[in-house]
Parts: C-alpha cells; sequence; structure tokens
C-alpha cells in the first residue's frame, strides 16, 4: 500500500515516513513543501513530491496520484499567524480531502486535535479556539464525503519515546500522547479496514497499540 | 414579517434596520454585540437583542426564537485579526444558521463576499485570502442545509449613496456597490420568494433594486 503523507516534515510525519521504511506492506510518499526538506527523506530512501498546501486542488491530485491511501498530517505549528490556521488546518485539510476523491483515493487518515467537537471550540481559550474551529470543520468535511475516512484524535502531543501502549476509544480522558506512538496508530490504523469511518481519541495507556486499535 | 439582523451594528446594518423602520410589512429585530450599541436602534424604535457571535448556538437561538427571518451581514472587519477571521466570519456565521435551524427559522439571507468559489481562494492576495475562506466555508455550510437561503455576493463596498438601480445576476463583472444599496437588495430579496435557494452577485448598474431582484 503507497501512502501519502501530507505534512511528512512535521515531527509525526517524520516517525511515520521512518516506520514505513521498515514495513511490509506500506510505502511512503513524502509530501513536503520545498524542496530543502527532501534530505531527511532521500537518506531514508523514501520518494518525495514537493507541493505546498496553499496551492490549489490540481496541484494536490498530482502528488495522489497512483497511492492507496493519504494521510494528513499537517499543521501550521503554533508559531504561525491564525491565517495559516484557515489556509492550512481547514483549507489544506479540505484541498487535500478533494485532491484525493478527484483521483479516486477512497483511504484517508486524518490526524485532528483531540477534542473537536462544537462544545470543544466554545470551551477553547481564544488563542486556541480558532484552531480547534479549522479542525473542526476539516473533520466535518471529511465526514460528509464517502471516502474511508479515518479520524484519530490525539491527546497532547511530547516528544518523548512512545510505549507502544495507547488508551483508545471514542472518548478517553484527556491526557499526553507521544508523537512516536500517533504515527504507530497511524500505522495500525492502515492496516486495520475495521478504523475505516470511525473516529477515535488516543492518549498513553496500558494496551498494544495493535490491539487497542483492532478494538476500535 | 420580523426578521433578525445579525450584525446590526455594522454599515450595511444600519442602513437595513432604518429601511425596515419604514416598511409596511418588515420589522427589524436588532443582534448587537453589547448594551452601549442599543441607543441608535432605541432611537429607531427597532427592539434590541445583545448576543455575541463567539457566544454559543443556544443564546443566538434565544435571539431568533418567533422571527420569521435571519438576516447574517454581521463582519469581523479588516482591522480584526485573522482569529476574528475564523471565529466570526465563519464560525460566527455556522453558529447563527445552526440557531435559525434550532428554532426553526427557515428564511436566511447571507450576505457575503463578492466570489466565494475554490479559484477565488487561490487567487486572492494572501492578505484577504483567508477571508475568502472563511466565507466560502459559510456559504457551503448554508447551501448544504434545508433552509429557504439566499446568499447574497455584493461587490466592492461603499459609502457612496445609494442609488437605488443595481446589475445582479450569478456573475457580473467586478465592480462597487453603495452599502445603502446592499440593504435594500436585502429588503428585496426577502419580499421576493423568487430569491429562495439561490445567490447571485450585486454591483452598482441601471437596473432598478425590485426589477433586479425580482429577475433572479
Amino acid at each position: 500500500m503507497k501512502v501519502l503523507v501530507v505534512g511528512a516534515n512535521g515531527q509525526i510525519g517524520k516517525h511515520l515516513v521512518t516506520f514505513m521504511k521498515d514495513h511490509d506492506s506500506l510505502e511512503a510518499k513524502a509530501m513536503i513543501r520545498n524542496e530543502e526538506q527532501a534530505a531527511f527523506f532521500e537518506n531514508l530512501g523514501a520518494e518525495t513530491v514537493v507541493v505546498d498546501l496553499e496551492d490549489d486542488i490540481p496541484a494536490i491530485a498530482k502528488a495522489a496520484e497512483g497511492v492507496d491511501a493519504v494521510v494528513f498530517t499537517a499543521g501550521s505549528g503554533a508559531h504561525t499567524g491564525k491565517d495559516k490556521t484557515i489556509m492550512v488546518d481547514l483549507d489544506g485539510a479540505v484541498k487535500t480531502i478533494e485532491a484525493a476523491k478527484s483521483v479516486g483515493v477512497k483511504r484517508f487518515i486524518m490526524i485532528s486535535s483531540f477534542d473537536t467537537r462544537r462544545q470543544a471550540i466554545q470551551e477553547a481559550p481564544a488563542s486556541f479556539a480558532p484552531y480547534v474551529a479549522a479542525k473542526f470543520y476539516a473533520d466535518e468535511w471529511l465526514r460528509r464525503t464517502d471516502l474511508d475516512y479515518t479520524i484519530i484524535h490525539p491527546g497532547l502531543l511530547t516528544n518523548n519515546e512512545g510505549t507502544g501502549m495507547v488508551e483508545a476509544a471514542e472518548e478517553v480522558g484527556r491526557n499526553e500522547i507521544p508523537r512516536e506512538d500517533v504515527a504507530k496508530v497511524i500505522i495500525a490504523s492502515l492496516e486495520n479496514e475495521n478504523t475505516i469511518r470511525k473516529e477515535f481519541q488516543i492518549v498513553k495507556g496500558n494496551t498494544p497499540i495493535q490491539e487497542a486499535i483492532a478494538a476500535i
């Protein structure tokens, strides 16, 4: 299964492409914003394609041609302005969804925020609410497609070493999760068709990732 | 027909409530952000209700109870940050749509941007694109409801005196339009049921507003 990783140069993206390198049946195609980001992936022997999420749908569609799945793990980051929140976290995600549809790629994994329900927008601190809103609308756009989507809602991301153990369910208590484990959950989701048209929260926990995702 | 005017304290909103004051069959209920904005409307003898568009759906729904139509003419303005673009122009609009649905108000007039098609987001200058994107998603949300909507796409807004004459069609050449004439187009749309589930661009022109809107 060839997988377009959108946001490959992000922290979760790098873990994901690295893990796929050693995977029997998954092969990454790393979508990156500029050529300077290519070295990391070339060193891994992974294919790269340069597309900016602010480019148009046909540009993203071209990157998605011939792949079997798309993983959206891009984020504008905490230090960009709110204009990037709407242009990347919302519109970049929606353009990627439309690009996948346009070239017939059905499988789509969305890395969302921990809680993107309506109430979470209202309850978020003012500085964070625009991000939650952007993710709310991107998730909602995806739900209204007929794609084979999985929406993953990770807890507070850390750079701690992964444990390979998580708690995963429609609703779990708010907690941390290492980015490395999020990448492993993405892989487990790609391997498990039972995650299709489902969404779940994940935080650190006591269940092996394969087992936790198989039980979704 | 009682009409909740969301964004009543904006420049179009003030014209709209003023015109309704002298209208036989339309009565405005001005939704304003704070009590200090009430004097203008009290002087007109118009009812006011204080709700912030960053409040939750039930708060907006309470304002919409008992009205026959909602006009959304709020905008975060050019001088607010991009966080307000997503929280007011997009999420405020969507919450107003959901509020109208929740209390059974079917008629909904949206004041949009001149061009909110996908291509317009791509072609907009970087500083304006987030606003176009916000309006794109708000319009799209409205289209996917079963409300009796009308989406009005005005050209470049000016404070010139209204002429009562416009050009209105699905697609017209880019041009200016006085805010006063936009307010008159809103009134004509409320009067003309043929505008239900339609959208059109308006700029200054040579056709009397009533006639132009009746021909939509």
